[in-house]
């Protein structure tokens, strides 16, 4: 359960907060470097937090990143569609051995996303500044510690059901909106040994990465989302299992290579 | 929940029961169309039955053909790598839309399967023809419906936990093997508007689907994974939605065109 | 899966409607046979269905009147403390042992509801006569069958989380209230073999029961609520179990009488 | 998260150890204290643990005691029915406000247990000392930290399927044993604001609780059911909110008495 040190990367596009006037004016130093600081200030010593985005090389989640980092940030929009596939594959495949992922408002339609929920992931939406509600339907669930109940945004893009995701594991937030629509916005998954927390409000167009409830709600989806040790029972692939290979007498079957890959190469 | 007519296509790649000397004698008439007789036998004038395999142009699910089904039975082994992604695609996209789909044994490592799931779906397994015993974890559940409790096979493949699933919506059956392992083999799944019912005995090596038991689970789980008739809920898109829209004075939001694709072209 | 001739009480404790000149206003027939209207209505031949209320002996819920009952529909607000917890026991037993059971609107708080789910079941509310909007987010269930999205109720007594129940198996509607309030307003529970189906609107200062589309969620829910034919999995009690007894040679277990009383007696 | 000197309280029945001489040969100190010892190996300084028995007044259970008790673990067989139900309502109170309970084998048919489930909580069972092995489905989970797969236990008594429990939340192990059956031994669910978890394994026949493995799954089990810090939407009991009572010009309803009892006073 320790979270010392928790190694997590925050993953954000950046193209609307470099490209944008608007959003640029909000979030002047990018939402990737807003939202990690919200991560340090309020996780201090038990994480370590650095930040990727879309424009570095392998989108900056190589290989040798992703193998270290134990909780990953996802917040993306406008380029969905620039993402490498041999990224996604390689942070779906460190997601099922165990790595979080903490997926925040658009980010609902990213491939990693789309990936991982086998679903299309569309939302009903509507782009008015209307005020969001945020309420708590599951409050002894950790991610939903300190959380005001409700917690009331003044000004969100409307995201509403029917929110075409699996049936949420568990489900912490049911938000509205002032139009009336509804939407399930804190929905907790597993694949593999991996955790996903997905958490709506996060407009590009207000500053809601700086809120302080916003911000302890992304502390808390990380907390939650850092795996435990691997237990025993993780296994990378299919193998073979001699009769009584469990038993003294037994012989365990030889570990795999790692190969988790479920889509097509390119 | 009436499902007079249901339209059913049974889909077996049909390979060893075409190369597999052994493989053949237990079903000279090929999977399919044995899966096929169960169903007709069971579900009489409830079902109109159809089959297709991996060697028909498109495999035999050209959209046409798809449009018209209303659940889908797949069992594929050896050949999982040789169904085409754009067929994959299109199965998803009508599960999504609303298609029952009832998955079977080796067929937890199709690409439609993996898709749908998000995850490896890897399993442990043994080849070794040992007792399984199915046991019933859901006894009021439509697919337990005049199930015995256990099922007693007597030479079936392993195949253990742990199984690499998001956790099975509603679990149904529990395994045991003489070896000693578990597997969680009955398991149902929702995918957007679709249905997914995995059931896991069915080793190509038994003649397990002339069985009446392991018949009546399928015939079950085709039942159950039949749609509905879509609610008003239903949406292929991300769409507008302006501000009252759903009362009387508002303009409902154009129904997009259907696009669910959530994996690359090649 | 046939429902027909499914054997349906629906018991309404008939106080309000009865004492209260406003809500005998609106169901001058009583809440229990305009709800029966209903169902009878919807259901047709597939229904047989009968009420039964609080004054009568037994509450009109004999023993032989439950083994009867395939699946009851229950409503109660004002006198959930006068019902005999003998009876609350007997339809808790009768659930276990498979009757389905629909609960709707202020009968959260009756003593079977919370008998069943181990919890307060507590709500916020208000009186308010309010716009409450229901929405899916389960488009593939049955119980969202033809249902429009969202349901609009022009005044209702508002429910709000946190709703003291366990997490809902299926969770299939959550309103919205014009005051900002969000409730999960359809929600599906399995106790033993039994299914539960609660649904929130229904305040008795409105005529909701004879609105058409209210009608058909009861209806609907009523059809998934009905049981299947037990399995072989069925027990009313521990039961001790020889070695092999599932076996050719084995021997089965002897049928233990039936007894499944969890609470004190009186 | 940190669980730093987690007040736990381990409640035994303490019968059949202090009548029952091969039991007490067993358990020369207790179940209770051999259970208590393992917490303390296992968490050291991060828990405060202390013991209680059915023979003290109140069986040591006071609401003083409750009311300091983070976790309670519960270990009971021969004297459910010698439980005050007094006590049970009171525990099921604690339990609903956020105290976590850890429940340990035949516990199953505790009073609190059935309570909590709604359910009868009946197995199928045999006390013909054969091996359970206990696996690991879901090996992201907490609980399964640092857990064999499987775990092997040379001498069990047979807890078998259909357990009657609502569908776990989360089910972390599944066992088999050497006569072919199945067991969902390892369930995790929320009851109000309060976590629990039951772990099936713990016949009083054998020393399992000296046990590293058996003491580390049921630490980790403590750590989980821990209560986090109660959020914003703990309520106790229904209340009323008046139109914006969560806006700043709203009025907070006021907080109501304590009361959450669902069962009768004797």
């Amino acid at each position: 359960m320790a979270v010392a040190a928790c190694r997590i990367k925050v993953w954000c596009e950046n193209v609307q907060d470099r490209e944008d006037e608007k959003v640029r004016a909000i979030y002047p130093d990018g939402m990737h470097n807003t939202i990690a600081d919200g991560l340090r200030e309020l996780l201090g010593e038990a994480a370590s937090v650095s930040t990727a985005t879309l424009h570095e090389p392998e989108h900056g989640l190589t290989q040798a990143v992703l193998d270290e980092t134990e909780v990953l940030v996802w917040w993306g929009h406008f380029a969905h569609e620039d993402v490498e596939w041999d990224v996604v594959e390689r942070v779906q495949s460190r997601v099922l051995n165990g790595m979080g992922l903490v997926v925040l408002h658009s980010a609902h339609l990213s491939r990693i996303f789309r990936t991982l929920m086998g679903t299309s992931c569309h939302v009903n939406w509507r782009d008015d500044d209307e005020e969001e509600l945020v309420w708590t339907v599951a409050p002894g669930h950790p991610i939903a510690e300190g959380i005001p109940h409700p917690i009331v945004i003044p000004e969100q893009e409307m995201y509403g059901e029917f929110f075409d995701i699996p049936a949420p594991e568990e489900l912490v937030f049911v938000s509205s909106f002032r139009g009336g629509e509804v939407f399930r916005s804190g929905c907790c998954f597993t694949r593999g040994l991996g955790r996903i927390f997905y958490f709506s409000p996060g407009h590009e167009m207000a500053p809601l990465y700086f809120d302080p409830v916003i911000r302890r709600v992304i502390a808390n989806g990380v907390t939650w989302a850092a795996p435990s040790t691997p237990s025993g029972a993780v296994r990378d692939d299919s193998y073979y299992g001699e009769l009584d290979w469990f038993r003294p007498s037994g012989v365990a079957p030889p570990w795999p290579p790692v190969e988790t890959r479920v889509r097509p190469p390119q």
